[in-house]
């Protein structure tokens, strides 16, 4: 079976193509990124022992990251404005969610700002940074274990809210089912969600909101 | 135990108060009416025994809609400009929830047009009707079932896009279970998800994006 | 069958005797407030229409609580201190589980301070009565949808805090599932939690508290 | 243990005799292959640890694939007619379980073809094939994640058409669970689904309605 | 909102059109019927007291079936050919939804033949009416409970069988789960399934198969 | 449909023929015991309204228990011998499946003996009736909310032990669940179950090891 | 923490003292080992790795086989009748679990007969043996993927008959959830059932049967 | 992303800032490490793997427990008064969560007393113990498997009595979704549980019952 990519996505959908490297086999990839010849490529769930099974000449031409397990391909685009996505965490461990999610923002050209470990068991450190936060056009809020930030946050702010549960915790936070579960039952009116783990999909969601006030302003 | 309404929720997050009536009593309701006086009220999951419940006099103070389920007190804000939503439903029996979000857009000023009956069994009703939605800011889709139109109508736009799935379906999709799981699934990148049956959840995200262009503008 | 009643539960285990109606017929709970004779009961879960199935002699030797949908069988013991317990309610619709706790405990003699509608979408509704509940011994928090409340309010006191999940919610939140897997998965050290809707459960936790305190002052 | 082979399947049901290799020992499948003689078997589910732990004259004796783990032991049937089924898959990942399906029908002499890459988030990669599609009488449609192609590519055609879910996919789409809700929820009438993730059995209804056909000819 | 009604489904995908009429009011229901006018149309899912809320004028208009909750508006074809489908119900309960398939099966001009009340607790009852069964081109198989009769059948007919779990059953058995996994994990290949209660999609896959048969002749 | 009764199933499977309600009409019911004739039946899940919309001739000619919602077709074997098997219930509510077991025994010509109201928080219930327990060749237990008596009960005598997990409970106890695990996962060995609310399966099983017995003798 | 072995417990319940060896440490089992002294021991789920980090000394102690991962400490007692149970097993791949079953009834003297690869799939296999298997006291049946060969099984013969849901099995099957199911919701009265893998409980409660023959005879 | 350690939570919630090591890395761990500096932390889920991946000098600077997964860092505080809390183990297996609140208790200055391997199998073992436990003024129960002991345990004991239910178990207890449903739906009132798993829950909640008797002295 070969890759179809769709290039034309950009166009009609305001999203870059991007690869989800899970089940993909190495040659596949590598096929992909032959087809990509000048085009850019956001490569997103691509494990440190996929990247290393790569030949070295793809490996050189990937900027990779490890903790988010993303790859761009291609140049980034120069940056044109401040930080208009403010990525909230709720700890250290969801880094690598949020960490999806900025970068496929930066390969959109989209600067963001991360506030990290901010969760509700210590509301200060929330409190400490939310005019931060309402300096950004919209948030995407990163938590696992019960979400509850997903419900605090969005009582207090007015912007576009993105929920991404994660899949940290154990028990019946396993696999991120609490978080997702808090994320769709919030008292809070306003807050949608993505899949779990999804910040790739945040970040999709984030760039139409962003494109939709190029396009209005 | 007494209500405390959150009067100042617009200020601090863009969405009305809005009262989720499900659960509360009669006389519950009709404290928070009283106590609302001169200031505006969005009802949801109002049941059509529960409004028959309230004395005439609460009655006559609300416009209620028994398909939606939703009631609103205190007078309409006048409409200002057209319609900046569009409310796709894939089927007749998605109509309340289309109607809810419809009717909190409508009490927050925003007009919003339904496309409705547009499933993608029959694939070129939504074609047909594909340049219509493309004129509106921000897309509302509604569905149960399998919910497979998340995903087909996602590739095909760049407009901001909320998925609200609904509990229309039997076995496997009894309570909204598969549609929600389309949602979040979903291969199109930048969908996001609202509760099942949640319009009203999807008309305040709405609106936080539709007041974010308004400050941007 | 004929029920065995554990009159000396409360010696064994500082809970008076409490009945489960659920499930059972009329001629059960009529032979057991017979049985009863001078001693005191604490019924929970029974229902108007099965309380109306009662007859006139039963129905007038109990003090029934329709919200709650409890019943006191037997006098009420004087209270000789102020409230040692204070009950946090997020909406008006957690309001019966409230009260079944709140009356559990007034049976066995213990007051208690209702702090209701302080769900934390609106934050400051907590904030507001925080010093009010810091001033009680043990906090019983009752919430349904996503119960964000636990998460919170634990993280601000450092009193014994039982969360009771109620089934007030509806997609994701039906039964009380998203609640529940809030308080067993919060973030905020120190939580425990009863079954969904089990105020009854709570209020005979907290006593076990108050004994021990009693106990060893 | 020993197995049981049922030679006589074929003239029952149709369908070869086949061996789920999951949890047998290799001295299991070993003992099956000298049985089996001259008789022809399918094997499925075998890993590429398990073949190679085979020894040297088994491991010769069949034609392994490391993508599909399946392997055929006897000679292949020769082809007597053009492909009568067509193989969809959605995306690359779904490319192990597109071709245990395809090995199982080569192996009962039936040639497949294979359509990849048609994810219903770029809707004009499956349009560009469909003519392709409809020139076969059975359709196999292999899908992970949401699984929305099995319900968009129903209401295209009118050829007896069997959803494969794949355990491709994170979060609500862990194990196949999501694919296989929207197989069975669809809103496109006649859609059948077999076990997330059985190519084989896929293959083998195709063949019962291959057989049918020959027999009504 | 408005039906749109897809009057080409039958030229398109083999299935004419139907009203799954659950979550439909009266009035979409009687403006589908006007609107079909001389065209024909299968109602599903419509109960009693719904078809009893309909006018008059529309109830003469349908050929309503109680048992099945299925109704069939406009004249039947006549029938031009013997039984080319065998519904085989494992037990009385399962008599609905083998109505609805029978009843769909009619309503495109197929007659089946009926098998009932033959669960493999009593395997001779099945073993006595074999021969009936493989007298027919394609097989639909009812079952609720376990539905063990799904795996059994498989493993001694060699035509097309199509699995249909119903939600009679109770413990772990309600809603139709067992049975429907009991479909998905059989150990005899080639059996598909559609969704729990859904006799008329088994009946839409029937007549894909039927009208493939009919083409390849 | 017509059924098809099984008279030969005592003979083969030591179980007389049981007709399960649920599901089946009115119609079906008179029909299966008009074809009864002078054989005996045994009813299950007879609702009262069910029972009520028979004939007056057909309630005539059964010995109806709403409690247990079970009737008997027939006259009763004549007991020979005192009580074989001892059916332990937890609680009041447990007596309706209790009382099916019982019934469904007596139907078979074995007396039992109901040992109720045992539950675990007050273990010295059970203790007290242990010796009474001891005395039966089988034991049945009857339990739902978290269904601890299957394992402490287990854990005190050598008898064979069927657990019967009931549906009474809320929250995780909802439908049978916490019970059900319980007798699944439980640390006593020898413990084995069957369906949630299934007193006629613990029945049916008792007399299989009662018949064994009897032969053996 | 030091085992506390409950060497009485074959007086009381008729099962010797097992050991679960699931989550226990190499030292754990070799002091509950040592203690044993003259008495023996049955231990479950010792894995090849744990045997190996046994020492030298305690692993020659032991009788092990790695394909049940069972060991036997003591001397076996003697064999003092022809074979009691019948252990029938679906397929090759729940030859782990059947021998577990085997191994701890030949632990407590009793000697089974195997009756392997009898799926439902191919009927003939399991009528083949029929004869053979009614000529045992008690019958266990060993089968995962949808467990058909329970209900099958339970409907021809009249012994005893204890279900063994293997986790054998992928998709829906995985884990033996809907092999359990099937045990569970079985239209065959008088099916029981244990834990998913449990061998040793069925052998449990397979000699509790036994052990009350031998006590009424 | 940085962590912002709560040192104040001790003041606030009677909890010392703990470290949740499970989806950290090596290098957030060391970062805190340094940060705390003369203060103390808990450390819990630290795998042995990770502590070997800290710097030698990181490694030196804590006391870290292999069974429990905890490391303390900063030195203990003095005992000042005998053990408080007993904890009590249903078996073996469960030892590393007993462990891992022990060692959380032992942080904050409390003594505790292990009471292990007393599950209701063989009820004798928990009966030697109950004077032992009932001299503590805590009881934490930890169990897995299917967790009879929380009910047995609150039935025979006034104190107040926290369940920790554990992921020991296989079959439905699989993750300890049996035991943390006993402990949820538990028929002895006053049982509060934590996650899954989870010994520090249990033991914070512990000690907020703790501090709250030294304030109340």
């Amino acid at each position: 079976m070969r890759a179809i990519i769709d290039w034309d996505r950009t166009a009609r959908t305001g999203t870059a193509e991007a690869i989800l490297c899970d089940g993909k086999r190495v040659a596949d990839i590598e096929a992909i990124l032959d087809a990509a010849a000048e085009r850019s490529l956001f490569l997103t769930r691509l494990t440190s022992d996929a990247f290393a099974s790569l030949s070295a000449r793809h490996q050189a031409s990937l900027d990779y990251d490890p903790l988010s397990k993303t790859a761009i391909y291609g140049p980034l685009p120069l940056l044109t404005r401040p930080a208009t996505v403010a990525i909230v965490a709720a700890g250290l461990a969801d880094a690598a969610v949020a960490q999806e999610a900025a970068r496929a923002l930066r390969f959109q050209g989209e600067e963001t700002t991360l506030v990290g470990d901010v969760g509700v068991a210590g509301l200060w450190r929330l409190m400490d940074r939310l005019d931060d936060i309402m300096a950004h056009k919209v948030v995407i809020v990163v938590a696992g274990m019960e979400g509850a930030l997903f419900s605090v946050l969005a009582g207090l702010i007015d912007a576009p809210i993105i929920a991404v549960p994660t899949s940290n915790g154990y028990g019946v936070a396993t696999g991120g089912r609490a978080a997702l579960s808090t994320a769709l039952a919030t008292c809070a009116p306003g807050v949608v969600t993505v899949n779990i783990d999804n910040g790739f999909g945040a970040a999709a969601a984030a760039q139409r909101i962003l494109r939709l006030i190029d396009r209005s302003a």
